[in-house]
């Protein structure tokens, strides 16, 4: 594989393909597909990338460190408490989803359902995310209880992991619903009840 | 479109598609892979199903009656208290994706990420199911409360769909991590916080 000539090329690449990945799916998007909308030729695709599996996993890299440059910095942000910071951030994503109107979901669930049992490396990138994503709720639940806004009984883990699982859920009907209901759900419900 | 021949080729177009779909995703399956595996001619699948979309609605309607017919009665099983029906319900379900290893999930919330963007017939079809779904749920939490179980300030419904929503992001984790897990944290931490 020769060095990549242009990395604005790699860049387009990985915005055009990902947001034909997130509206297609990855298995509908062909390689010419990804070039073409970024306006390069396809054998120009790997010279950046070694195959569709590998550039999939760059597109999840990048999707997930935007969500975490966007959304993360309110689950350290002192100045509120730290269940409070977690409402806002799952409110920040719930946002994120409206704006792109219900119809786009969540990439990390879509490729979770479409690629894992396709593409190992893949499910472990998606994996990691999990792993990832599950710390840094975890990190804030573990401030929760220090505070005593978190009974001592709740083990901040497990509840991350359930917070997570049960907003991935809210998204995918979110899709079928095209409405905001499953956010609110989420957060006037779910969230409440799982933290008390 | 001629009346169907043969119904036993429609079963088979079916379940031998809606394996392919299941494991596949649907963008992924052309109407010429499923015609191959059923092993009938192509131009033959349109005798059956005015198009791949109409198709995709017909495997969904199978998928979710073989889900009611299998898991749904212990949901009316008198000789269990409400609230042990909805556990075992749930187990029956993480007990149907552990069989398939985690790497298929549920094809209602593969179709709902990947098809609802692009299909409107399949949307509406899960929004149906999710709807069925909710209904069968409540109806048992409803009987819950009647007999003191569940307390009076938890609303049925809404505990019925933050249940959907929280297993079925469960199944999205199960495919990730490839382990049972999901479910287990679901039985032994959400489901009980929810419904207390």
């Amino acid at each position: 594989m020769p060095r990549p000539a242009n990395p604005k090329t790699r860049t387009r690449l990985l915005k055009k393909g990902g947001d034909l990945i997130s509206t297609r799916g990855f298995n509908a998007t062909g390689v010419q597909e990804i070039t073409s909308a970024a306006g390069v030729p396809k054998g120009s695709f790997y010279n950046y990338f070694e195959s569709k599996e590998a550039f999939a996993v760059e597109v999840l890299s990048e999707y997930w460190d935007l969500v975490v440059a966007t959304y993360g910095p309110v689950l350290a942000d002192d100045s509120m408490a730290p269940l409070a910071r977690i409402a806002r951030y799952f409110e920040g994503l719930a946002e994120f989803h409206e704006r792109r109107r219900y119809a786009v979901g969540c990439l990390i669930g879509n490729m979770a359902l479409e690629v894992t049992p396709s593409s190992e490396p893949v499910r472990i990138k998606l994996a990691a995310i999990y792993r990832q994503w599950t710390a840094s709720l975890t990190k804030c639940l573990e401030e929760a209880q220090a505070q005593r806004e978190l009974p001592a009984g709740k083990e901040p883990r497990q509840l991350a992991v359930a917070l997570i699982d049960a907003f991935e859920g809210a998204v995918t009907r979110a899709k079928v619903e095209r409405s905001r209901s499953p956010f609110d759900s989420f957060q006037t419900f779910v969230l409440p009840a799982l933290v008390t």
